[in-house]
This record gives C-alpha cells, structure tokens and sequence, in this order.
C-alpha cells in the first residue's frame, strides 16, 4: 500500500464547483481567502457546471472582492469511467482568482 | 444617421455558440479556418451555451485540427434588456483558437 504524506503548509485554496446556485460558491471563497491569507482560489468545475464557475467568478469580482483579478483560465477534458462499462468525456475549466494588493 | 464603413480585409473570424451541438460549431471553425487562411477563431458565446463552447473547443483540439493552440480565454458579463423591462446580467466566454505552424 502506498502511503501519501499531505504537507499541510503547501494547501492549495481550490473550489469545487458544482450544481449549488452560484452564490454559495461566492460564500465558499470569500471564506477561503478571509480564512486563510491566501492570495490565490482555483475554481474547479466540470460539465455543466463550467457556467456556473464562470457566473461565480463574474459576481464575486464585480459585487464583492473588487481587487480580484482572474489571472488565468485553463480548460481541457476529462474521461469519466461509466458504470455501464466504457468511457465519456467531459470538459473541464480552472479559474483562478488573484488577490490584487491595494 | 451614421454611417460605417466595414473593412473587408481585416474581416475577424467568429463563430458565434448557441443552442446546437458542438460538432455543428466544430464544422463551421473547420471552414472558417479553411476559407480563410485565417491563423485564427474566436468562440463566443454566453450563458448556458458557454459549456457548449469550451466542449467545441476540446472537440475541435484534440480531434480535428490538433495544430490549434488556445490562445487566449476571457469571461465577461453582459447586460440584457428584458422584455418585461429591467435587465440582467449573464455570463460571456471568449476563447480564441490559434494555429500553430507546422
């Protein structure tokens, strides 16, 4: 059995977005980075949900931390395994938010 | 009453992306490419057609033209006169598709 160490110090501030109305994700990183001092959150959403992560990055730069920046967008697709057998693909987006200092 | 004058030759390719499927849009990029001798798409599209946009984008990539790099991605929100009076936001996407030289 492979054991994995987790080095806490390097926690990486991700989002995942899924099929909750937009604003709870809004709620999600304004805590993420209130609680942790962290100058960056990656939104993660596949599907569907790739709107959604791109309305809560819209409203949470335009109506609550204006001093976000989007500093990069990636987007590429992932292969679900199906429990009928077989494999689909599915889109996926990143979204990250920066912290721009005043 | 103003009158604009459209320059043909600095004609920009876009396809816009609504409601089809993406292997509709996936075709019209192809021809776009072709007719043109363009180097590069854009994709536009907003709401719930930007998942339809990033799909047609990996489709097109990783199976049809795989000479195309994605150059840029920008999101946006723009605001829609409604009927009933009032307006509301909505999400845009663009992402440009740029052909890389062999």
């Amino acid at each position: 059995m492979l054991k994995r160490s987790v080095d806490l110090s390097e926690k990486s501030n991700v989002v995942y977005i899924g099929r909750k109305p937009p604003m709870s994700y809004v709620m999600a990183i304004i805590t993420s980075f209130s609680g942790s001092n962290a100058k960056d959150v990656t939104l993660k959403a596949r599907g569907r949900s790739i709107t959604t992560a791109v309305d809560t990055a819209e409203i949470i730069r335009r109506r609550f931390m204006k001093d976000l920046d989007i500093s990069a967008i990636t987007i590429g697709t992932e292969e679900i395994q199906q429990e009928e057998g077989g494999t689909r693909n599915v889109s996926t987006i990143e979204i990250m938010l920066t912290r721009v200092s005043p």
